[in-house]
């Protein structure tokens, strides 16, 4: 058999077992015990003994009877029922409702489910994220804009940037959960016919029954006015979901790929891991460039999802079933394989301060131009002549540096001896260590950032201790 | 000058005017003269003549003059600064600023209020789906699923069926427009260094700032852990919503262009408006595939921003200026143009009650064949029996009517010359009478979809009463 | 196990063998036999019973053993070089050989036998296509545009119209097949640094080695200037091919969903299948619904390769790789699926001559208003005058049916009743009779199309013959 | 009025020119003349005058007047076909023709030429490129893998890898341009029946009208088997090679954005352009993230496209017009500007070889590591003995240049130290040395590049001399 590859090897359990095909079956038979239940109880004769022998039965999933019967019937729900009667031995299930009563709520709890397995390791993502603000909160780095050297930041300051970012995501993830409306019992077009008619047109009972059913799923909201099937619309919000979720650690990733380029930092190694056998000293950030994957896949699902949207005709049909089985699961299990990537990154990655400060030290004065200006600018000079005295200098030592005719950055000693400005040597290293120390709003940032994810991550019970499992 | 085509021929005054070129020098200004007010309150030494000086010339946008100095600098917003300067006569704006403290924020409130926009013709367009579905709740029509007959429904659950999903729709828009964060005065890699430096390191006084800008932006929210720029998974959030917008009027489109095809509904003509002149008859269901046409633009838009999203490296860089320079306003100006014309639709359709219900009768005793069954059974034959006798007739009527031996349907014939089921004629067609009429709970799916739609749209000053302009 | 809903459930075993993760280990032995065997052949000290024992083993392929390996070693390729070298009793694999000259070219192999595999089902597809058209050339149907009946045409030219598209797109495969070139033996940075090293700088050697190892593979071109990877672009031609392709079954399948609601056409029952069982009478779109399905599913996978190629960092990195383990199996898997159903539609489809005709009947005078106003203007009215008259009485006509004021199209029988045009019933009639069997060019044109067809089928060893497997 | 942000800010004018309004009216006059003159060379009584007429106001575009012609027929043909005849004073064009034998004739005209233009500008890169790569053919570089140092390779190389991806799309548009078929006159829906009605039925003359339409187009294939309009495949092919021909410069860019910040080259400045003022080093790579952001634009484009594709109903309708307003002409101008851009930087980037050697000193112990293993090994010492050594040593030098216990990579220093591999400091230099001189087969994949790219690009006249305009 040919695996899901995104599922077998990157997913993790329990993303797996809400997709798992025994799993869905499982969901389904619940399903239709929950609904005889409540028809028993609304009044139909259904026999408690045929209930208790569907529900002894439920485990005993067979795929491969179940696909030998819908090879028969060309029907895969009518495969299923069949099954499940004859595992039985009744054939009380299925009354009054239609094959999407059944397989749309199913199908939108299993969503539900991964939404809320998504949120938990989205909020453990950010505990780690915090952690490492936290403790990175002082160690300067040079924050980079078109990738070249702007101005100093500092590397807790990074990850509060990208966890930010995150925070917001998962705050749309909470929304969806809280607005997920799910489609109930409606019946073959969306009328409830099928429902009023099992209890002789008594809307009382057929609202009780569905009801009943959505409290059985356990998700509060529900639609009222759908055809066939839900909105795919609902679909769609739901991977886009998954793609901003997926932005915050790309974005991250994608820093720390070319921060590994100037060994500012690496993703680390996971224990025994040894890096290319020709080349040993490599460290790849190939778990990086795997977070970066899963963002294009998850980009490729949207676009699917964005198709299905919109394209429903009249009260719906089946168009949407094959992208459906392939994009809602592997949409899930690649941002799940991405998160559990992601926090294993966040657990194992190392940052190299003795490289970080020596980046520093060489940009420092191109960093600190307009500091040194205006401490020019206070001994006397005036701030247009300061300014276009630094400026030559500045592009004067850039330009040295490439052309290899001085070994680094000489900036300073050229101001100094540049009589124009006013500053000595002494004067313009001071500027320098005095410069290199303001980070401006960055801890008062974090704090904001540490605070606000406490509040998120505390909310999602076992969040904040989570240990990832192993990745490959 | 080739001009865009999503805003000349399709947009509204409303959303052109606020992606327009001018009307965005014109915001950079108000927002440099916001600053500038608060600068001077706050201290910085900015005279009040100079800021009135720069409040006169604020609508003097030329945009050649600004375009001539980009060629020179090869900067926009330095040539920008320069022009408004050089028109104000003083050099005192873009103070303690860099360029993304203006671009970003003003593009922000460019989105917002495109967003204030939308919601506005969202729920505009709610309303005349109220209006349809409440006037059309009885009409009883065939619903199809697979395109093909299945149940009896009524016109007015059509409407509330796609209505219901554009409620969710709004519902998402009023989320983001109610969490939209923006980015603020956050200096050139958003440690605030800039603004802190203005004020000497009063951090008070450059969070003081940075509210009142917001608070002339009118967005509540702010982010506060930001790089250069703001993280562009908020873009594809926002262009994410659109698509979702669009997607309900998308599948109503679809559907009435296949009603079109059965004539049992036509998008209607404008005042004025002729058919094919070839082919006078022809009522071309143009609007409609239009709004598919946006739909699917709409789609291609949402690729471009989830593929900025989760591509910022490190602090950022402008990779993604090119992109949201085409995506954000064109997205809009699809989505503006795209309600615009589904409004127009709803104001011009017709349904065809004589075709309409040619189409019921011609279908109803398969949609019926349920209630027959059970007709059947009151009067004493078995389940099954009755099933077995009623799809034989029902597969042998279609087939009939499709190879040409029959001229309709004509199973209840057939039913009635089979003694097996044990009805008259006389009795199928009283089952068919009664059974014509059973819609289900469609009533109370409708009169929910009226009051969620009613209280949606009186939050949206005036959106009950728009009348939308003329199309192309 | 998740399995690959793709593969196990729509491809067919000549697609799956290509891409089954047994497969790949047996095509990667092979590769390393065939390159111990040239590097023999070209001087290298392997001895042969080495050779031979590897060999051997090839097929012995414990992908379990293999999986363990890799979870130690974190390295893929390492995993299953041991393996192989430990069933072997050897050491002599992948010598001067980095991961990429084992991977790039085994995967570029599966990707050009699969794509052989579609030339085959598309030659498949085309000629049934073909012979549709050739049978149905002279069955007479409305045609549409807008879906509104528009002039007639012939179901003939309907498939010839689609499969005219189709054979552009097989066109298109066999240009990529024609032209693909591989990887070939490059080292670890492409500079072949690590072959030459192999035969001391002999570079004659090392490309000779290169050619037989493309030799081996069946690829006639091959990369010269590649990095560690071969360009991603050539992995997002491929998928571009595999859309195109999928192109035209799409757009037959909507519109035979389309015809099926108008009961002119439908997707016809396999053997033993049966409709809905609360609606018997039902005869689904259900494989031309799939056939749309994947038709979005591989617009997804474009997407993806889309963002693959142009985003190569320096000489490459690994951030595709999780992407294309998931996008091409899975976008040939989806083409395959939906070849083998498009197929199969067009062995059960089944045409409704009877209600065609009904159809034409009910718009023929629209249809044909042009040509009774030309057989007007012959009896001698003026043709603005005749025109004038014409659109008058078919739009009056028009209205009448859809108001229910007449049950049928009663446009001839207002304009015998208008005296102005000066035509009698008969005369209309007969003007009606001759127009109807006017098909215009309609039958040069399927000839055209069946004389590239037969070309193009005969040019693909057995295509013509082609009976799928049964679907579900 | 709001510009075309693509076309008036990036586009060049050749390019421009061709989707103009005031181009395209004129396009659509000329195939109308032609269209004409063909007619009445072939008997239609159509009076030279008339023709004339015609002629002479070809350029008498007033897209107002027809601006407002249209906001009363809501038929932009209709509009134009008005304009045309009032101004010529004749009502002789459009004979036989429907609105799609004009507008998808042209459109594909625009289409053509632009995909000429697009050749220009691709084989005008190509031959930029092929510079480089022959002038830094020799320059060592740290080649890159996982953005982390892995062997050395040559600049050239690096240029020639990403050449040759480039002749590989174009190559790519070469086939497109070769193989595109146009629609043709095919009337209504396809028929030709209204070519026929115009010359009696004598479809001999049919073809030949349109075969004297075509050749005046320039494009010498057409299809047989159209409907409405041709198949959108075609259109998505087209966008598709965009997107192809996009992937080597948007990769280059990508990549020299990733040199930028290791400072080993830049985009370099135009003639007068400064860096920030606030931070006057700075050369930011502004073009090569113009030329990423394009390419995600056009993969936007090209999922609009994908989704047309595959989406006729019947003979075809207009879903796809807005679509193809927008996405065709933009995407094209996308590319243009794209090309323009990267060949600017062809033009203006530098490469600083004092810091790119700087960058290998410090590397080539580890790029080296095998080199240095077999010259111990010829030394006397174990493979696998001297492999653990190195790896040792290897790491420990990465390891202290990372947490600031050397200043340096001293992995020599190390090994010559490290008694057990029996080789000195001044072997081991020698071995690096000679290493550091060992670019593989480099040369002569170069000059590959360079043979292809010349024949390539002198197919093209004037490319080879292309010198771009200025860019923003």
């Amino acid at each position: 058999m040919i695996p899901n590859i995104l599922a077998e090897r990157y997913a993790t359990p329990a993303m797996k077992d809400i997709w798992s095909p025994t799993g869905k079956v499982r969901l389904e038979r619940e399903l239709w015990v929950a609904v005889m239940k409540s028809q028993r109880d609304l009044g139909l004769d259904i026999p408690k003994e045929a209930i208790d022998a569907y529900e002894k039965v439920i485990d005993e999933v067979n795929l491969e009877a179940i696909d030998a019967r819908e090879r028969v019937t060309r029907h895969d729900v009518k495969a299923r029922i069949e099954e499940f009667c004859d595992l039985a031995g009744h054939e009380h299930i299925h009354k009054g409702m239609t094959s999407r009563d059944l397989t749309e709520n199913v199908e939108q709890l299993q969503v539900y489910r991964a939404l809320e397995v998504v949120r938990f390791k989205t909020a453990a993502a950010i505990a780690k994220m915090a952690k490492h603000a936290d403790e990175s909160r002082n160690l300067v780095i040079t924050a980079r804009t078109h990738n070249v050297a702007a101005q100093i930041t500092t590397m807790g300051k990074r990850f509060s940037m990208f966890g930010e970012e995150m925070l917001v995501g998962l705050e749309s993830l909470e929304n969806l959960l809280a607005t997920y409306p799910v489609r109930g019992l409606k019946g073959a077009v969306g009328t409830q016919l099928d429902q009023l008619s099992l209890f002789d047109g008594d809307s009382a009972k057929a609202l009780d029954l569905e009801d009943r059913v959505t409290k059985h799923l356990g998700i509060d909201r529900k639609f009222t006015n759908v055809g066939q099937v839900y909105p795919r619309s609902l679909d769609f919000k739901t991977v886009s979901v998954l793609n901003e979720i997926a932005s915050a650690p790309s974005s991250f990733s994608k820093t720390l790929r070319i921060m590994a380029g100037l060994e500012l930092a690496s993703e680390g190694f996971a224990k025994g891991q040894v890096g290319s056998s020709a080349m040993p000293h490599k460290m790849n950030s190939r778990s990086c460039e795997r977070v970066n994957g899963f963002k294009v896949i998850l980009s490729g699902y949207l676009s699917m999802a964005s198709q299905l949207a919109g394209d429903q005709w009249n009260e719906g049909d089946v168009s949407c079933s094959v992208v459906r089985r392939v994009m809602l699961p592997d949409a899930f299990f690649a941002l799940d394989g991405l998160l559990e990537t992601f926090i294993t990154i966040l657990d194992q990655m190392e940052t190299y301060p003795a490289v970080i400060e020596k980046e520093n030290q060489h940009y420092l004065p191109f960093l600190l131009s307009t500091t040194i200006m205006m401490a020019a600018v206070k001994q006397g000079i005036g701030r247009e002549t300061a300014h276009e005295i630094i400026k030559e200098n500045a592009v004067a030592a850039a330009k040295a540096y490439r052309t290899g005719e001085s070994s680094g950055n000489d900036m300073i000693e050229r101001l100094a001896a540049d009589g124009r400005l006013g500053m000595s040597e002494s004067d313009l290293q001071t500027a320098l260590q005095e410069g290199s120390k303001n980070i401006g709003a960055v801890s008062a940032q974090i704090d904001v950032f540490l605070k606000a994810s406490t509040n998120a991550v505390s909310a999602v019970s076992g969040a904040g201790d989570y240990a990832p499992g192993s990745i490959l």
